[in-house]
Order: C-alpha cells, then sequence, then structure tokens
C-alpha cells in the first residue's frame, strides 16, 4: 500500500487562483485529487481532470468547492451528493452558509462553510488561518485533510459562524489594505517608494496588532477610560492626517470618516476615552 | 562619578500620557530630568519639577516637547535655546514640522522632529519604533538617549520627514483599527467577545502584513497584473461584508468606500488586477 492509497480521495471545483492552491496542496499531501472548473481548464499536474461536474463530485467522498460566489457554487454542485461532505470554501455572508447547509443537508450530505484567511501562496502553510464551521462529525472525519491547507480551525456547529469570523476578518484586512495604499500614495508623493517603506508599514501593523488587546477589554466592559491616548488628543491628530493627504492630492475618505467616528464619540463624553470607545459610533442600530 | 552623573541631562515639556512616559524613561535610563508642563503637575518619582516653561528650557541641552500640538509647542518653546537640541514629539504635519525647522534655527538650536510610532506603556522597549529627522549632527549628539525610548531611527535632514512617515503610518493604524472595531461590533451581534475575537483579528494583521511585500513590488514597477487575489472576485467578496454589516446594524462607510475604490479600478480595466491598483484611485489629482 502507497502512502497515497491511505489518503482520502478529494475533489475540488473551481480552478481559479484560490481552488488551483487548495487542489496543489491535497496532491502534494497525498489525497488522490479530482477537479474541475466551469472553463473545463487542467487542474496542476498530479491531479485528475473530471469531465463534468456531476463526474467530479462523484469521484471523492470529499468535495470542496471554492468559486466565485455561493451562486456558482450551486452552478458547480450537482448530482448525487448523499452520504458525502460538502466543503464550502467560497467567501460568503453568515446568511448564506446557513441557508445553504440546510439545502445540502435536505440532499443528505454533511456541509461544512469555511473562510480561507491567507492568499494562494499561503495555502499549505502550517501558519495560514482556515476557518470552519458546521457538521462537527464531518470536521473530525476530514481534519487531516483540512490541516493539508494550513491551521485548520473548527468554530463550532452553527455553519453560519465561518462566514461570520470571515466577513469580520475581510473587513479589517481591506481597511488596513486601502489606509496602507493611502499612506503609500502619500510618501509617495515625496519619491520614497513602496518597497521603501513597506517594511515601516508592515511593523507598524504588528504594533497595531498589539494595541488590540487592552482595547478588547475595554471594549467588553464598556469602560472606555483613557490609560495611554485620549481620543481628544486624537482627534487632533487626524486633523494632521488629513491636512497632509489633501495637501498632497491623496484621498482621505477613510480618515475623514474616522475623525466624524472620533467627534461623535468625543460629543457623547468620550474625550477622555480611549479609540475603543469608537465602536459606540459603528453601531448603527 | 556615578552612572547618573554620565549621562545628559534632559527636559521634557508636557506631562501628558505621552511626556510622562518619555520622561519616566529617560529617568530610569538615569539622565537627569526636568519636567514642566502647563497644569504645573509633578513628573514621574525622580524627575526634578521646574518652575516654568522658561526655566525647565534652560536646564538641559536636550529638550524634548510632548504636547497636543504645534502650537502648544510655541507656548512652551519659551525663553533663550541658543547652542541647543529642540526635539519635538509632537505630532503634526510634514509643513508645520518644516516652518518649526526654520525658525528654531533662527533662535540658534538645533532641530529634530519626531514621530512616535507607539503607545505610552511602549516606551522603552527597544522594539518600539521612533522616527527623526532634521539635524543630523543633533541626532547624532543625543542618539544614546534617544535609543533609550525605543528602535530610534533618523529618516534624513528634511525636518518634514518624520511627519511624512508618521502621518503616513498613523492613517494605517486609524484605518485597521476602525476596520477592527467595525469587525468586533460586527462578532458582537452574535453574541462573541471582543477578547475572545482579538486573538484572531491580531492574527489577521499579520497576514496582512505578509501581502504587502508583494503589493509594493507591484505599487512601485506599476504592473498590478494578479497572482493572487482578483480585483473582480474581490468586488464580489465586498459585497458579502457589506451586507454581513448591514443587516446587523454594523456601521459599513469604510467599506462601502473600499467597494467604490474597486469599482472604479475594475472600471479602468483592473477586473484581473490584484488589489494594489487600487492605488490610482488613491490619488486624487
Ligand atoms: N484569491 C484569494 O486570495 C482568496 C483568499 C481567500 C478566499 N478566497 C475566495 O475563494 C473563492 C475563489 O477565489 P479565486 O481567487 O480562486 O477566484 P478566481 O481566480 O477569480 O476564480 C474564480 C473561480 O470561480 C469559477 N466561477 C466563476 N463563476 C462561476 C459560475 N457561475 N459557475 C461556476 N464556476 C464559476 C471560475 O471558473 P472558471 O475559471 O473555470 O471560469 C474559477 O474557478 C472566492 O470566493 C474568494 O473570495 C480567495
Ligand atoms: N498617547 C499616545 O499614544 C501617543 C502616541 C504617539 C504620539 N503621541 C503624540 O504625543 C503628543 C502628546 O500626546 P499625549 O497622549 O501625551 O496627550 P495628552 O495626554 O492629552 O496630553 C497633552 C499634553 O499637552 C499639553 N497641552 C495641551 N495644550 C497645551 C497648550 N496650549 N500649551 C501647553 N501645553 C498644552 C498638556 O498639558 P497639561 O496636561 O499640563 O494641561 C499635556 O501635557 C501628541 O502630539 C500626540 O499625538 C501620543
Amino acid at each position: 500500500m502507497t502512502n497515497e492509497q491511505l489518503k482520502q480521495p478529494v475533489t475540488v471545483l473551481g480552478l481559479g487562483f484560490m481552488g488551483t492552491a487548495l487542489a496543489d496542496a491535497f496532491r502534494r499531501a497525498g489525497h488522490p485529487t479530482t477537479v474541475w472548473t466551469r472553463s473545463n481548464r487542467p487542474g496542476p499536474d498530479g491531479t485528475t481532470a473530471a469531465t463534468s461536474a456531476a463526474a467530479a463530485v462523484a469521484a471523492s467522498p470529499l468535495v470542496v468547492a471554492c468559486v466565485l460566489d455561493y451562486g456558482a457554487v450551486d452552478d458547480v454542485l450537482v448530482g448525487d451528493l448523499a452520504g458525502k461532505t460538502i466543503v464550502n470554501l467560497t467567501t460568503g455572508t453568515p446568511e448564506q452558509a446557513r441557508e445553504f447547509a440546510a439545502r445540502i443537508a435536505a440532499r443528505g450530505a454533511r456541509y461544512l462553510d469555511g473562510g480561507i484567511m491567507t492568499e494562494p501562496s499561503g495555502i499549505g502553510d502550517p501558519t495560514s488561518m482556515i476557518l470552519f464551521s458546521g457538521s462537527a462529525d464531518a470536521y473530525e472525519a476530514h481534519r487531516e485533510a483540512f490541516e493539508v491547507l494550513g491551521d485548520a480551525r473548527f468554530l463550532g456547529a452553527d455553519a453560519g459562524l465561518a462566514a461570520l469570523y470571515d466577513t469580520a476578518l475581510l473587513g479589517i484586512m481591506y481597511s488596513a489594505m486601502t489606509g496602507y495604499l493611502q499612506a503609500t500614495a502619500l510618501v509617495g508623493r515625496e519619491e520614497v517608494s513602496a518597497v521603501r517603506f513597506t517594511p515601516l508599514a508592515q511593523e507598524l501593523l504588528g504594533a497595531t496588532a498589539a494595541f488590540l488587546g487592552p482595547i478588547a477589554e475595554q471594549v467588553d466592559s464598556g469602560d472606555h477610560t483613557s490609560r495611554s491616548a485620549r481620543l481628544d488628543m486624537q482627534l487632533s491628530a487626524a486633523d494632521h492626517l488629513i491636512h497632509a493627504g489633501q495637501v498632497r492630492g491623496v484621498d482621505t475618505t477613510v480618515l475623514e470618516h474616522v475623525k466624524s467616528l472620533m467627534e461623535r464619540a468625543v460629543a457623547d463624553g468620550h474625550g477622555g476615552s480611549d479609540f475603543g470607545a469608537v465602536i459606540e459610533q459603528l453601531r448603527t442600530v
């Protein structure tokens, strides 16, 4: 018996950047890997291209879909699913994940929804966060295969949890990346290259991550009394960031929004609070 | 001769959260430390409170100001500055820093502007980034004192450089922190506490930092051809983030702005580009 024969067969539906990385990681780990994508492109070397979506689904007890959106998942998850484990690593909302879980269960399969918190190049790196939720039995049955992809974590039986965390975390990523591009455009106006500036931006994100621990405790307790940076002081700093961007012709929309949130928090009596007090302005109902 | 006598005397003007941390770090490192703040509060144990701003300035060859804004620096930097080194660690714009450098030079002193990229609790930690620019001679003369505060770095003779980097990096911090609070509000709607969610948010910021290296190269080369996550795919993901926030009554202003930037980039032909292509939409002139 070869190593390959010991591993569960896996099917990957979708061969975009991410599906290709997933299929390649399974294949490298010794899983017999069947692939299919709408455009009938072949998959990475060593994988087997099915001739139809239904044939791909039929080929393995574990079927992983990673396509554009949940509408596309509907298009590719065809045929008999009974007894299978369906894993949907396509990005969507918690609402979509919960609705999908019910429909897949009705087709006799176990369902796991997932969120991939890395880029395709991070697939196979044991530190890359990959979130799962839904059928605990299915997770346990295939845990080894999921760990091939990265640092797999099971969040709970509610299939919507992975998408809840995924949408939350992606929101942080897009906010941070937009801030990064705005900053890079700013320093670029004075001939500082992106490659020169970026190591400092990376360090700054590390420092920012460290700030979040104390903020989290303040958010949970509701006591935001400043121990490090008063909001009224930060409001003055915000003006400088906006000014620096405006005189250099760099979009400051995000910073103006942050300033208006801080202004509202200060008007609500939070001049002597730390930044976490702004969370109250983000709850719109 | 005691260790203390070997160290340069330092004056710290301003005893808010940050000035207090700076004075305490100098004092702990053995610098005879004179302090003064507008409200005449005493400084940390072991520092000497001057009776006036002018007396505080006169007490040391190295004078560090860290107050609310540059207007307040003007108020505290009184008396004869000739022959001294003035270090302004107050947050401001590059424009303010350059104007200040000229005025301080006219008063016969050497000027350094700075940006503190940590919280007060990070002062004294050798990994905390602290940026300086302005007089290279002054930086070399007092480098040891600056290294007491953290990982001190000299950016160049243009006094505005530290503020340029500072405003850029703070823009990233505020974007990321606002994204974090929005995400924390989102998961909070489903009873996930901030303390439970935050370790994942911290990891995500680490992953995001790693994504910036390839983006920086694309920004500098101008070739954004996607190697990992196409903008047209990301535009679909952005909708999910906005939906997840909206149905939970969480502010999505930043995400809607990011989506509109991506839409404009895609309309400009960047559907097959990576996220860095959005930088072109952030240059408003
Ligand atoms: N790339 C990343 O960094 C990343 C990170 C985390 C999560 N994700 C998520 O992973 C999923 C895939 O991303 P990706 O980067 O691989 O995207 P991609 O490179 O744009 O590929 C999109 C995939 O979806 C398929 N597809 C699109 N519309 C379809 C339809 N109507 N019916 C069937 N198939 C359809 C495409 O098939 P053909 O190519 O055969 O036409 C292709 O396989 C997305 O939900 C994304 O949010 C991506
Ligand atoms: N806290 C942080 O995390 C942090 C991080 C990086 C940079 N910084 C920068 O450090 C500077 C100080 O921040 P902080 O946190 O120490 O602020 P803070 O706690 O609010 O203290 C403000 C300081 O400014 C003084 N001040 C205000 N208006 C003044 C005026 N018109 N004339 C003279 N003094 C005046 C105050 O004096 P009195 O208290 O005596 O009235 C106090 O010493 C700011 O520029 C800030 O952007 C702070």
